[in-house]
């Protein structure tokens, strides 16, 4: 399909950033650009990787009482209007349908961007006694916000797949728990299956979802110094419970309004497991969510040819047998070299090598995409050796990304300090803030880096101590601290 | 949440299955109306149904090549056109999207009614060789057709759920194999996992997907004498290859357009599931579908409470660890009676009743929705009786529908008795038919009845013979037939 220059990387991951990024999301087969600005067309290769995280987060919902539904994808203006402040935080970005067929629409119908407005009215009429309470319901579908800015596939798009979350509780208390227990579960999928560690938080009360009471976050850094907020879990407190009448009777034969969340991670996290772990040669991606996990390539003479690749078929079926998703790349037409830049190219994790000297020693040769490490191994134990080096690499990966983070959260005590430590390293800076979102702006509009998270108030922090005893400033205006707060540039 | 009043179905489904089906759909939770005219709220006790339907495609399509993609929600007007045939078929049934934020867009974009527009152009890009085809992709999604109809949850709504397959070959045969593939499949799951038979074949060449060289559809009887068109299979010949460029190199060096291929299932299966093996108790589910397989229904006194309950217990854990989706039922606040009516009305295929005597005598009573038939079980081989019980429910429900398919395909030599046996008796009339639209036109203003399909010519049939012979006249008009067609109402 195309030849060897078109295949390798031609970007570099340090010195251009964006091209390089999106140079690995099409030559690696993820998406291309849809012909409309804003809209992407996710490949096979993207969209199983989407799959995978879907239902890493499925077994995690359905094991905490969630079920899966699905809402119209259009929303009339007046139900977005119930909620005024929904309809003020996405009214400038709602793609509006008009015309059904050759007919002119009596009233207009917003394109999704979130479905709060249209999902409340159903928890009103399902929710009566508290026995209907919590009530726990998740989709996965696609949004649309207009949003007027460069097409970053993943990242920024104007259609864009995600799951939504919404829940209903008796108690603040309960919809708090769940806000936070959906913030763990996010976390552990970027931990677990994407191999990306996250700081927690919470959003500035002006930075929070329109009407929510709080704003959770996970935060991830990328190695070009920006922050990604990975998934967002809102306590929305009793906001959506008035505007739509959820109510319930309590066991003192009274109504009362329930208490709500909603919760939603995008493909966005595919952004980020791209950008973290990916290099010059192309994509990287940790084996948990790997199509393929390891890949076979034979290197054959003439002469060789037969006892190679039968060698090399007995691995992969071997593989397979142990539930290792296992690619055997026999291509007669292909060289080895062609063959490695390949996988390397669309990230697959691990390399077995079989040439002549494997088959006489009963070996294996594995190599290691993140870095190239290679170990000869025992024929005999495939599948067992290849688990454990699989698990090696997600840690590798989990390691790099880590040191990255612990290395780029740096204390600022002064304006000045702050812009410049990110305007030299990028990254988090940690710093006293009085709560007025004009320090932020004052940052903002110097050095387009703003306040990503509030740590919550049991982190362990430096100024924390400081800032809950009246005794620190904040770093920008000079008067009361009442948070720490950490500044970054961000996607 | 509802007294026991709400809960039963009071509609019967013989002498009003509208109103019926519309009970069974919102009292068994599967899905609530949505406010704008033509959208349903899909809740988790029928979207579960879904996604069992979606994994049993999924699983046929992985393993015949299949991938999974996601293209873009909107089609810029001037794709539509490219292909003139698409929207005239669509043209009146087109959402249209006029606004992003608060600007009027340059172009006007479609909801998608069906993807082949905005697919095609990609598959242009993607193929090049001989070596990239067939190149085979599905994407699950929502679709929107703006129809000026009643909504009926599951058949008629504005806005659906499906998957659409699109895939490129070589050559017209290749496209025909996978265009035939694709039916079976469909067919398999219809049989296997919704347990209802269909009748294969074509639709009619006015009937055609627009553009299409062929249609491939299967059709279900519904039990109100209804036909249910259950998936269609296109095969497009070349169609689209042409208005969208999909061409590759051959080993011959030149250059030539694919043959492409598309085929959706909607959500209308499931609409088909209910109607089919639902009664006047509420929803009945095949076992391989239900969300709940098993329902144990613990009936006790005071002093029987603590070895009833343990007892079932012991019984549901057995099944749960052998795999088995089953509840345990054993809440206090409820009699057995209303147990069984709740479970009834949500379709679990099968109830295990244990009481005291079977605690006594180490039995179970087991209860198959379908038809009330009951047999005591020895305790021991809970979940091997289960599995056998459950085979036999599906077995019912098959045959039940089998046999009021065979009892309702009728013959017909003429005008009169085509309208006289459909008046009558709905079902399939099967009729010598000249191949003109306005033979179907007069059945169709009379009865509402059409040609729903035309046999493959490999099938077995009465007419068959004498049509390929050119022996056989039209019923209608009595010129030479050149088909058999299959009459019939539909949905």
């Amino acid at each position: 399909m195309s030849g060897q220059q078109d295949l390798g990387i031609t970007e570099s991951k340090e010195h251009s950033p964006g091209e390089w990024y999106a140079e690995v999301v099409r030559k690696a087969e993820l998406a291309d650009y849809a012909p409309m600005g804003g809209f992407i067309v996710t490949r096979p290769r993207g969209y199983g990787l989407w799959e995978e995280i879907r239902d890493h987060l499925d077994a995690q919902f359905e094991a905490t009482g969630v079920e899966n539904a699905y809402f119209p994808l259009f929303i009339p203006e007046s139900y977005l209007e119930n909620e005024k402040e929904i309809v003020e935080g996405f009214d400038p970005e709602v793609a509006w349908v008009t015309h059904g067929g050759h007919e002119e629409l009596d009233e207009r119908l917003a394109v999704r961007p979130t479905s709060e407005s249209i999902i409340a009215p159903f928890l009103s009429q399902w929710v009566r006694s508290h026995r209907d309470l919590p009530l726990r319901l998740n989709q996965w579908c696609s949004v649309v916000r207009w949003e007027a800015t460069d097409t970053k596939p993943f990242f920024r798009t104007k259609e864009f797949l995600w799951q939504e979350g919404h829940t209903a509780h008796r108690e603040h208390d309960g919809a708090w728990e769940e806000t936070m227990r959906r913030l763990d579960q996010y976390e552990h999928t970027y931990e677990d299956l994407l191999s990306i560690p996250v700081l927690r938080g919470q959003k500035p009360d002006h930075d929070k979802f329109p009407g929510a009471h709080t704003t959770t976050t996970l935060e991830a850094l990328m190695p070009d110094g920006k922050s990604v907020q990975g998934a967002t879990s809102h306590h929305l407190g009793q906001t959506f419970a008035e505007a739509f009448d959820v109510a319930y009777i309590d066991e003192d034969e009274n109504e009362h309004l329930a208490h709500t969340t909603s919760w939603g991670l995008s493909w966005r996290a595919l952004g980020a497991l791209i950008m973290t772990h990916s290099d010059d040669q192309g994509l990287v991606l940790p084996p948990k969510i790997a199509p393929e996990q390891v890949v076979v390539v034979p290197i054959w003479q003439e002469d060789t040819q037969e006892e190679v690749l039968d060698y090399a078929a007995g691995v992969a079926r071997d593989l397979d047998d142990a539930g290792v998703r296992v690619h055997l790349d026999d291509r007669d037409e292909r060289n080895p070299g062609f063959k490695y830049n390949e996988w390397e190219l669309k990230g697959v994790p691990l390399r077995i090598e079989i040439g002549p000297n494997e088959v006489a020693e009963d070996e294996l040769t594995l190599v290691h995409r993140p870095d190239g490490e290679s170990a000869v191994e025992s024929r005999e134990t495939v599948a067992e050796t290849t688990r454990e080096h699989c698990e090696e690499i997600a840690a590798k990966l989990y390691v790099a990304a880590e040191t990255n983070l612990a290395e780029n959260v740096r204390d600022a005590e002064s304006r000045d300090e702050i812009l410049g430590t990110i305007g030299q390293h990028g990254g988090y800076v940690r710093t006293p803030w009085c709560g007025n979102e004009a320090c932020e702006t004052e940052i903002k509009d110097q050095i387009a880096a703003e306040i990503v998270l509030v740590p919550f108030e049991n982190n362990e922090d430096k100024h924390l101590e400081g800032v809950l005893a009246g005794e620190a400033n904040c770093a920008i205006c000079g008067e009361q601290a009442i948070e720490t707060a950490y500044f970054a540039r961000n996607y």
